[in-house]
């Protein structure tokens, strides 16, 4: 079958088009023919060699939709002719994180799924949403994930609650769809207008055009009569996370899920007393959150915001793509 | 000023037009000139003489909104002019329920509402919300805030959940609405098939008409796949509680807000166990419930339903009415 | 290997010694040489033919512990020489039940551990607490998880919580404990004065004898000054239940894990809005609740209450004396 | 009556005896007499005018127990005689902050208790748990309540957990105890030798010398098995809160609850992410955490730990003995 692997090197000259052996499914695994996958940032930082720092050659890109091909013996909940999506951290199934079951992820340590066939235990795969295209339901597993377990896992967020996100990236754009279909309202801060204005698009309440208003937690508290919001969701990290507990009610989340801006966070305590706010770190989610997530889009006919679909020879274009941060949604990489 | 009492006796004759003095607001005490009142089943049974055996004379009525027309000299939270609701149980402001603070509530043993004007603890009101018409504010108290309470502060009903309703009464409506508000799938069961078609437009996802289908729970069963509901809100109580235990998935919730058909409840608990399941006994709520409710509804624009208007000097045609069960939605009264 | 089955028929008759082939481990499974099993009521329904139905012949007994003696060539979490306890629900490793995780269930309707090998998944077995003696490890897969499940998972008992327990049964004598353990105060009902003795020398802060106060709710409501308890473990179910409601606090949970009386439960709705009461049904838990409950005795030191330890060839009698309800603590049968 | 006053200036000079009138009640509050306060950390930052800033002259001291001598004419929860406990945050009755109810704090910017007699509503005290004499009860409010509200309220502290806690002082002699009757395992870090030896006697698990072991997060590791601690009780703030993270597991919590070294938090997210990470800045907590406080101490008939008892007149010389660090336990001052 053909395959793409991460060799030596770093940058998209590194990922090689190759060939392996079908995969054989264990007794209770799935044989998965890959029909689409779609990219995260986490594939870029592992392609450049800034994140993980994994054996290679690996077969890069953990989340992705397929077909189910064969079955082992003993498999149970699934069978020929399904369509799944593989669990992007396979041995978190329900309930919170532990040392043991975050471990192995798709896509670095373990080998990921930018590739024709992949087996996969039939515990660490979910049946993908009937209302999905192939491109659409390839998009769920991190970032849908992410935004859901951040949400309603190890946050509550509910009807008339106020949520911040920051910029239009593949997190961001879930938690604003995610929030609204709750009944929240979310503020998006963006320094693109024609972003903001997309975001508006999707059902934001309010854009805030960090480009003219950089003191957007300032703007966070003017839209919530002084109140706060409810719940931030910080992608940026650094020092920025001081704003987030800013804009933040008394008693309100921020939830961290990425360092676009820098992995050092640095905040005032004495402010962080005064909203007695909680810092949450969230990093994916368990299959529990994939499963809960898929049927929260099909019951409101809910779609992912796929941005474009490159085919599996422009893989490596797909990546650039990614890395430009031109994109509104997600990058997809369609298999033949 | 003018008030209604009830008197000695049973029945729209123990309602009563009187007289009383305007009452004088002590120094954290709003004085609220009432706008709309509106009627729950329980005004129907205190009047009955079947519920709560208050003393008499006894303003009745629990729930309405008016006019902040004096305040006392330490008032903080509100001022001449604010538009308000008074909190049906006064000393649950927010968490739990203690025994100390549901014991006073409006309506009986408290006097009520059912007349010109009111005084109130600045303590126990909150504002209405601002895009609410007086009648349409006046219904949030019981019904509104019993059903914020079972799917939001008891529950965590979120997206893609599925929640059973029974029949269209003032809490069942506010379910079917906030349910929806929040993301989630509402199954609405009913006797009247006409009932059922304005409960789909109100965004139920379907209707099941249990004059064909007594055995409810089976269609709720065949509308899951299998799996159950994950939230019954049970208002029949007696032995209609085994069916919603039989409607609700492995590890679901039963909530029970009221005994339409019978208050002696019955169930094997051989199959509680297979369900694994919790039930819920809700009885109003907090003024904190009362407060997001209204923020939910104002950031999503929604109303609740009024069925009709009574004028205040109908009050004795609106109770009856109301006992006549042929409203969906809320019976309103208003003040002149 | 020798191995006890049930056969056809009900009473100890059908409870049968004879030979099986050494199982063999799969890829990730454990070969386990039992040391000890413990017997929970369950065993006895099962053969009496009142619970359950299972497919006959049968290996009996869900609790036990035993040795790693072999071991799949991927198993990562065990070696041999490791000293383990199967779990009694395997599927249900994290987080709440649902139906795909709690169907399948040690000593039936799958094979239990009365024989002297048993293969099981490393994903189903915990690491046994190094400080019990083998017959204290056997009895913590039922009893000790429902107990721990019932008080920490599905309830939040804590320091100065008011827990009552019914009865010095199996679970009730590890609810004792555990809520001991966690600071709470514990009353006890039992119609033994010696039982009711012995769970005083246990730690019970007061026992109720139900003989001579058969409305031993009162009793409760004396003991807390008239507030109620915060949670009580009803192992009686049937009308009984009704008390158990009245005994506890406004916004308190009752806990539904047996029905010595009768399973069908009856009680009044409106004494449950006055208490505003939660019921849970919980039957065992999950892996994750085995392990916190092994956590928590071997940081206390705490040991399980064994009442009698009988031999392999004694199983028929064993199974008598469970019985007969003489025990105070487990009934435990060691292996060769 | 006699009072103290925080006139202009800093240190023990501003702190003025004087006179001021007996307070009257207004017809919902208690007057109290004050029989004893302890010092919290806080006093000593307000003497010093780091903190807060408040309006002077002021009564100090958040923190104190007396008894009621008058009360006003509807007061309902207490009566003359009583032995209440003034609660420090006098609006947070239950639930979670808001913004509304934690700006009022006895000791600043309310007059405090450090005088005669105060006048506080009756829902804003609590009565005194009866095993504890005064200097005990008087250090409940800040340090007790905070503790409190870190491990059972924000927090879900319970049997078989490892809890860290930095240091001696107030709130974490009260995490050292409360946890420990929680059941949990408690590791304590220290600069003493001596006070790590007394910590042991109060049960701590184990001390950790971070004078010879300055990366005290390796040794948490250590003792847990290289999972990490359950939850950290962050005292220090500054860049210490990074190794607070690294002593964590997977899934675990960081209490905030001061900054003794620097408000300037600093940390990796990258590690953060790693650990899935909650931070929780705490500060003080509800009347009903106070209440659920002071129901467990009575419960298992724990004792705060004070250190030292001064009289009134003594005041300067108290804040200065708790400005010197050398005490274990807390400083209190008894009234005449």
């Amino acid at each position: 079958m053909k395959t793409y692997e991460l060799r030596q090197g770093s940058g998209v000259e590194s990922l090689v088009l190759t060939e392996r052996p079908v995969p054989e499914p264990g007794p209770r695994e799935l044989r998965v023919k890959l029909r689409a996958v779609s990219l995260n940032y986490r594939d870029w930082a592992i392609l450049q060699g800034t994140y993980g720092n994994f054996a290679r050659p690996l077969v890069p890109v953990s989340d992705g939709v397929g077909e189910v091909v064969a079955v082992g013996a003993e498999v149970r909940r699934f069978k020929v002719g399904d369509r799944v999506i593989p669990v992007y951290v396979p041995d978190w199934v329900r309930g919170g994180p532990t040392e043991e079951s975050v471990r192995r992820r798709l896509g670095g340590p373990l080998d990921g799924l930018l590739r024709e066939y992949a087996c996969v235990h039939e515990d660490a795969a979910v049946a993908a949403p009937a209302h999905l295209t192939d491109a659409e339901a390839a998009t769920l597993p991190i970032a849908g994930v992410t935004a859901w377990h951040a949400l309603f896992t190890a946050g509550r967020v509910g009807p008339g609650d106020t949520v911040v996100v920051q910029g239009t990236g593949g997190v961001s754009l879930f938690v604003l769809q995610l929030a609204r279909l709750a009944g929240a309202r979310v503020l998006v801060t963006s320094r693109s207008p024609v972003k903001l204005e997309r975001a508006m698009a999707l059902g934001a309440t309010a854009g805030i055009h960090t480009g003219s208003e950089p003191e957007w937690e300032a703007r966070v508290l003017a839209l919530t009569e002084g109140r706060g919001a409810d719940h931030v969701v910080d992608v940026v990290g650094g020092e920025g996370v001081a704003r987030s507990i800013e804009a933040v009610r008394v008693g309100g989340t921020v939830t961290l899920v990425g360092f676009l801006d820098s992995p050092t966070v640095r905040f005032d305590l004495a402010r962080a007393f005064r909203r007695i706010v909680r810092l949450q770190a969230v990093s994916a989610g368990s299959r529990e959150d994939l499963e809960s997530l898929g049927r929260a889009l099909a019951a409101q006919g809910v779609r992912p915001v796929v941005d474009r679909v490159f085919s599996f020879d422009e893989a490596r274009a797909a990546y650039e793509y990614l890395a430009s941060g031109a994109q509104f949604g997600k990058v997809v990489i369609t298999l033949p």
